[in-house]
C-alpha cells in the first residue's frame, strides 16, 4: 500500500487536460500538496491508504476555478450604486467612495469578504487589481488561498500611492516579500492605458521581463476608451501598447470589447491572453466581447467576474453560464462555447493567462490539488446526463461543497475553515454603516 | 387585538406595487390566504395576534416569482442534448425523445421535479405549456403551488392527441374540470404560428373570448420561423396572427425576438404581452428581444424561464439578472431595466400576462398572500446598500428560505413542505436511467 495525505473519491472526476473527457468513480491521491494519482475507486482502495478520506458520492469533482480579473476590496462597495451610465458612475460614486475610504484596513477587510465568497463558489485562485495589495496578500495568506496579487500602477494618488514612481517601487517591494510564497504570486497590473503613461509601462514591461512576470491591464473595455484614445493621441490604445511592446504572452488584456478584426489577428500573433468579463461588461454596458472570433484565432480566453460592485458577485459557476450563454447570443450560434469549453475559460485558460498553469487549471498528476467538490444531487441539477452541462448551465453556488487549495480544505461541507464567517460579514457591514451614514449627513 | 392566521415580519418588505418603495422592518397579516395588512412590526405586534408568526430577521420578502413561461415535464430531459444547433437540437434530439417517451406519467414526475426545483428558487406561481397539462394539474395540486396550466394545441399528432380538434377538446374538459379551483386557472396554449393551422387559432380565439381565458404562444422565436412563414405564406406570422384577430390584451407572446418597429408599435397598439425568455433566447442562440425599447412603447413584458432543455434551469431569481444584464447590453444602455424594473418583469408583469393580477404579483391588502423571504446575510449578499439589487444582481437561489402560496407555507427554512424530494428525485433518476439506457441500445 502507498501512503497519501488525502484521498478524495467522486462520482465524476473532470480533469479538464488533457482533454474534455469524464471519469467516473475515480478517486485523486495527494500527498504533499500534489496530485500524485488519478485512477478507479477501486483500484485505488486497493493501492493505496490516507490519513484522511473524503467521500463525494454525488458530486463532480473539478479543478478550482481561477477568477482571473476582480477588484476584492470593492465588495465593500456592492450594490452601492447601481443601473446608472458608465461615466456617472465612475465620476461620482466609486472614485469618490474610493478617495474617501479606501485604507489598509478596508482593503483588508474587503478581501477577506471577497476570498470567503469566493471559496463559497468554488474558485481557489484568483488575480486581483487593486490600492494597498499588500493586504489582499495579507486576507490571502490568512485565507491559505491561491492568489495573484496585482501590483496596480495608476498615474493619479491615492492613499496608497502618490504616483506611478511609488507604486511601482511599493509593488516591487511586496514582489520582493512574496517571492518564497507557495500560494501568492505577483503580477503587474497598471491600471489601464488611458491611466498610465508611457514611461511607467515602458518600466513595467523591462520588469516583468526581468523577474519573470506577468502583466494584467484594462484594455479596450469600452468605444468611449477607445474614441477618447483615437482623439487625444491619434491612435487606438492596443497600436500604442504594441509599440510600447506590451503585446507578448506576459499580457492579460481584460475586457477587449471593441476590437476590429486585425487587432484579433494582432492579439493572436502577439499571444496576448484576453480575460472575458461578461456580467460586468453587460452591467456597465461596455459592449460584447467577440469570444468566439477570439477562440477561432486560437487566442487564450480566460474568465473573470470584475469586481463586485460590477457585477454584483463573484460567483464564477454563475460567471461561466453567462459566458457560454452570451457567447451563442453574440456568435448567432448555439453551438458557440460548449460546456466543456466554459470550463476551461475558468480553469486551465485562467491558470495560462496568470502563468501559473504548470502548478494548477486542471486536474493532472504532479499539479497541486486544487480541486473543487460539486454536488449535483439537488433538483435543479437532477437528472444528470452530463455532469459538464450541468455545472455550467444549472449549479449554483450553495452546490459546491469542498474547496482544497494544494491539497488542504478550506471549505468543508460548505463550512469556511480558515476564515470566520460571522465576524467577516460583521465588518463588512460596519463599513457599510459609517459610508452609508457619511453619505447621507453630507 | 385583531385576530389572523398568520403574521411574517422581515428586515424589508419590498410590495412591487403600488411603486418600487422599500418598508422596513415591516410585517404582513394573512387571514384566510389573503393579505390583510401591512405595518410596521412594532405596530403590527400591538394591533395583531396569529396563530402562526414567522420572523425574517436578516430577510427581504417580495412577492412570489411568477415564471410566465416553462414546459415543466423537460426538465427531466435537462442537459440531455446541449450546445447542439436548434434545428438538430429539435429534429434529432428533442422532438424524438418527446415521441418516444412523453406520457402522463413521465409528464406528472417531470412536473413534480420542476414544481419542486421553482419553490426553492421563490417562484409561486408558473405557466405550463405541455403535453398532457391533467398531469400538470395533477402536480400542482399536490405540490399546492399556483399555476396557469396551459391547454396546449398543436397540429401534429402526440400520446396526449391526435389533431387539433382533439388537442381543444381535451384542453376544454380540463378547463371544466379546473373551472372551481383557488390555485389553478386554464390558458390556452397553441404552441406557435408555424404548428398551429388558421381554424384552430380562430376556434381559440372564440373561445378565449367566450370563457374569458388568456392565450400564450411561441411568436417571432427566430429569424428562421419569420423567414420560413414569409417564404410559405407571404406574411410575417404577426401579421397573421393580426387579421385573425389574436393580436389582443389576451395574448401573451413568447420570445418576440424578431421584430420591426412598426410590429413593436402594433404590438403597443394592441396591448399584446411579451414573454421574455432571456436565457433560453441566449442558449439556442435565437436573438435579442429588444426589451427597452418594448418597455418605452408601454408594452407589458413579463419573464419565462423557458423549459429546462433550453436553460437548464428554472430558476427565476438567475432569470432575472440575465434580463438585467442582457437588457443594458442590447441596449448599449447601463441605465436600462434597473433592479425594480427587473423584479417587475418576475411579479406583477406576470401577473397581468396570465391574467391573475388582481390575485397575485404584488403584496398589496385584498391579494392573495403568494410570498417569499430571501436570506440577505450571506457572503455574497453582504453588506446590502439596497436589498433590491442585491436579490436582482447577487442573490442566489438556495438564500429563498421561504415561500408561502395563498398564506399555505410551501418552503419552510428551505425544506419542502408539500413535496417528498428524494422521491422526486430518485423518480426523475428512474427516467434518466431507462432514457440513457434505450439511447445507447439502439
Amino acid at each position: 500500500m502507498i501512503s497519501v495525505d488525502t484521498i478524495i473519491s467522486a462520482k465524476w472526476v473532470i480533469p479538464v487536460e488533457p482533454d474534455n473527457r469524464i471519469l467516473e468513480q475515480h478517486s485523486i491521491a495527494i500527498k504533499a500538496g500534489e496530485i500524485v494519482a488519478i485512477l478507479p475507486t477501486d483500484k485505488c482502495t486497493q493501492q493505496y491508504q490516507a490519513k484522511e478520506t473524503v467521500d463525494c458520492p454525488d458530486h463532480a469533482l473539478i479543478p478550482g476555478l481561477v477568477n482571473t480579473h476582480t477588484h476584492t476590496a470593492m465588495s465593500l462597495f456592492r450594490g452601492m450604486s447601481d443601473d446608472l451610465p458608465l461615466m456617472t458612475w465612475l465620476n461620482d460614486h466609486i472614485w469618490p467612495a474610493e478617495m474617501k475610504w479606501v485604507s489598509s484596513e478596508f482593503v483588508r477587510d474587503g478581501a477577506e469578504l471577497a476570498i470567503a465568497e469566493m471559496l463559497q463558489s468554488g474558485t481557489t485562485c484568483f488575480c486581483d487589481m487593486y490600492f494597498f495589495p499588500e493586504d489582499v496578500a495579507v486576507a490571502a495568506r490568512k485565507a491559505q488561498i491561491r492568489a495573484a496579487i496585482g501590483l496596480i500602477v495608476i498615474d493619479f494618488p491615492s492613499a496608497y500611492a502618490q504616483d506611478a514612481q511609488e507604486y511601482i517601487s511599493k509593488g516591487l517591494a511586496l514582489h520582493d516579500e512574496l517571492r518564497n510564497e507557495n500560494l501568492l504570486s505577483t503580477i503587474f497590473a497598471p491600471h489601464a492605458p488611458y491611466t498610465v503613461a508611457d514611461e511607467a509601462l515602458k518600466r513595467i514591461c523591462t520588469l516583468a521581463e526581468e523577474l519573470d512576470m506577468q502583466i494584467i491591464m484594462h484594455v479596450h473595455e469600452t468605444r468611449h476608451e477607445v474614441d477618447d484614445a483615437v482623439k487625444a493621441t491619434g491612435v487606438r490604445p492596443l497600436a500604442r501598447l504594441q509599440a510600447l511592446d506590451l503585446l507578448t504572452p506576459r499580457l492579460a488584456a481584460v475586457h477587449m470589447t471593441v476590437l476590429t478584426d486585425e487587432e484579433i489577428d494582432l492579439a493572436a500573433a502577439t499571444g496576448v491572453h484576453v480575460i472575458h468579463c461578461p456580467e460586468s461588461n453587460l452591467k456597465l454596458a461596455s459592449g460584447f466581447c467577440q469570444v468566439e472570433k477570439l477562440r477561432a484565432k486560437k487566442i487564450n480566453v480566460a474568465l473573470g467576474t470584475d469586481g463586485a460592485a460590477s457585477n454584483n458577485d463573484l460567483d464564477m459557476l454563475s460567471e461561466m453560464r453567462t459566458a457560454a450563454l452570451l457567447a451563442k447570443g453574440v456568435a448567432g450560434d448555439a453551438t458557440a462555447m460548449p460546456a466543456h469549453e466554459a470550463l476551461r475559460l475558468a480553469t486551465i485558460n485562467g491558470a495560462r493567462a496568470l502563468g501559473l498553469d504548470h502548478k494548477i487549471g486542471s486536474i493532472e498528476v504532479g499539479k497541486d490539488a486544487d480541486l473543487v467538490a460539486i454536488n449535483l444531487a439537488k433538483t435543479a441539477t437532477t437528472p444528470v446526463y452530463e455532469p459538464v452541462s450541468q455545472i455550467v448551465y444549472a449549479t449554483s453556488r450553495d452546490q459546491v461543497s469542498h474547496c482544497w487549495v494544494a491539497g488542504k480544505l478550506l471549505l468543508d461541507n460548505g463550512k469556511l475553515t480558515t476564515l470566520d464567517e460571522p465576524d467577516l460579514c460583521a465588518k463588512a457591514n460596519k463599513w457599510r454603516d459609517v459610508i452609508k451614514k457619511s453619505d447621507s449627513g453630507d
